[in-house]
């Protein structure tokens, strides 16, 4: 087993030539907000935008991470290096629900081709969506074909993330009745392919004719989404889903718009960065500060409107 | 019909007397981001914190616009004053289906003790929260008892309005798995009241069953969250939410914890009025500024990561 690197250029050649504990230390430094995390992406970022990229989305239990997991052994046996960016939501209750799932990536944990990692929201402090992209980026830098990242698509963090993804994968599962409606009522974005698992259910049909229906509402595009059945903890349809993100990979790249949405999504990604650190630098200058304690105090005893004191706290942080 | 309020000290005056076109068009200041609106709620402040607010979230097409129609029945008949405010999501799919829902408060327009709008997302560039709670402080300076926020509860924004209510309903209906999962896995917050509409549907009970399951795996709190059965559209049970909701309200009251739940409310408000401000002002510097295109394109050809790049937008807007 190879030494902990000692300096910043060895970790950077060793990530670079796909050193597994490289990649675990470099996401380490970024999770911690370590300048040499940030400096390291840096270094990097020219030897990056060759993977694929790919974001996994939908509700909590339509089993995601067994579906990633087998994905990941087809991905495997094409002989193709895979990264996995797993990101919790912020609750406390969760620990346990999303752990055991986890549990189905476990039979490539020893793999040296395969990379998992997951990252959660807590102590993070709205930079866990800064922190993703910069571990997705040392990812793509370290040598992998493809990157997945899977969220629980509630937050707005974590369809953040996922917007930074070349395809989007919607999962759903019979019964995810209120992912069809928000689909419907247009309050969540098309996805690029859609994932019907646990598909043994009786009512599976019936949802796929749900979906088409509502997919039949936008407006026509040149890709037309694919709906997939599979059976992920039986590996059943999960080469179809493969074939699914491949082609719509295939369909971006052929019509230039996997260029347009890299752009599109490394300019939101900047304008968010720079965002969530002015928002970090005003909640600092306030913590802990008497006078900003006070001027609370007057709004809570509605004497000085929210408005008028969001005013006063940024003359006071840039003034 | 009184003319149209021609100086803002009219207006105020207006409003604060319960005149709904006055706050109708108050309302239209804030949501225009008028200077006028800001400081008509700054005048009006002091007069607010009577009202009960109330926070209705849940999937689409559960039927919370009906039930809040039902709510406001109850409420009138025991002569309260309500406003309602709904919070569209921000797709142009939309439109279409929420019109439909609205419909259901149509029965209430024409009666001067409630006032109905709703805002949309569409054009307000991360404003519409802002502008919500704007318009809710006016509803309750206008001397309304209640103001009843319904959002579909799916984007940040939309939770960030709901957090602003004393007391948040979840309304779910059967077949409302995806929300039920997302309480499970702790993605979802609990709610004070938890409402299953559409109660004549067979799965009714399972699903009451479940809910309580999931509510059991909760820490111990003081207050027990209770479960309501309604028939919206038929009127059932609309009685029965209406005393757990003041029951909810009692409860904070006697334990204390509705001031402190108005002061970390208001607290959160101010923070985000201030970094939304400081959000639009970086977003408005940058916009067709030849410089910050030459940026993103160096960051497109990966010569400049993310992260430089944003510390060079901050520099330059700050600079």
């Amino acid at each position: 087993m190879p030494a902990r690197p000692s300096t910043a250029a060895e970790l950077t050649e060793r990530l670079l030539a796909g050193d597994k504990r490289a990649l675990a230390r470099a996401i380490s430094l970024v999770e911690n907000d370590d300048p040499e995390g940030w400096a390291l992406v840096r270094e990097v970022y020219p030897r990056t935008g060759k993977a694929t990229v790919v974001g996994f989305t939908g509700p909590p239990g339509v089993g995601k991470s067994t579906l990633i997991g087998a994905l990941t052994s087809g991905y495997r046996r094409r002989e193709r290096e895979v990264a996995v960016l797993s990101i919790d939501p912020s609750s406390p209750f969760t620990e346990g629900a999303l752990l055991g799932d986890r549990i189905r990536l476990t039979e490539h944990f020893l793999d040296p081709g395969v990379f998992i990692r997951s990252m959660a929201n807590r102590g993070a402090l709205g930079g866990l969506s800064e922190a993703c992209l910069q571990a997705a980026l040392l990812m793509d830098a370290s040598g992998k074909d493809v990157v997945l990242l899977e969220t629980v698509g509630v937050g707005q963090a974590e369809v953040d993330i996922i917007d930074h993804a070349d395809t989007v994968v919607l999962a759903l599962m019979p019964g995810s009745g209120d992912s069809i409606q928000a689909l419907k009522a247009g309050v969540m974005e098309i996805p690029d392919v859609i994932v019907v698992n646990k598909a043994d259910h009786p009512l599976t049909d019936t949802m796929i004719r749900e979906i088409r229906s509502v997919l039949s509402l936008g407006p026509a595009e040149s890709w037309r989404v694919p709906i997939v059945k599979t059976e992920a903890s039986r590996g059943e349809g999960v080469e179809e889903l493969a074939e699914a993100i491949d082609s719509h990979r295939a369909h971006i790249e052929s019509e230039g718009t996997l260029a347009q949405r890299r752009r599109r999504n490394l300019m939101n990604e900047v304008v968010a960065l720079a965002a969530g650190r002015l928002r970090r630098q005003l909640e600092e200058s306030i913590r802990d500060d008497a006078d900003v304690r006070a001027l609370l105090d007057e709004v809570v005893a509605r004497r000085i409107d929210p408005s008028t004191a969001a005013t006063r706290l940024l003359e006071r942080s840039t003034g």
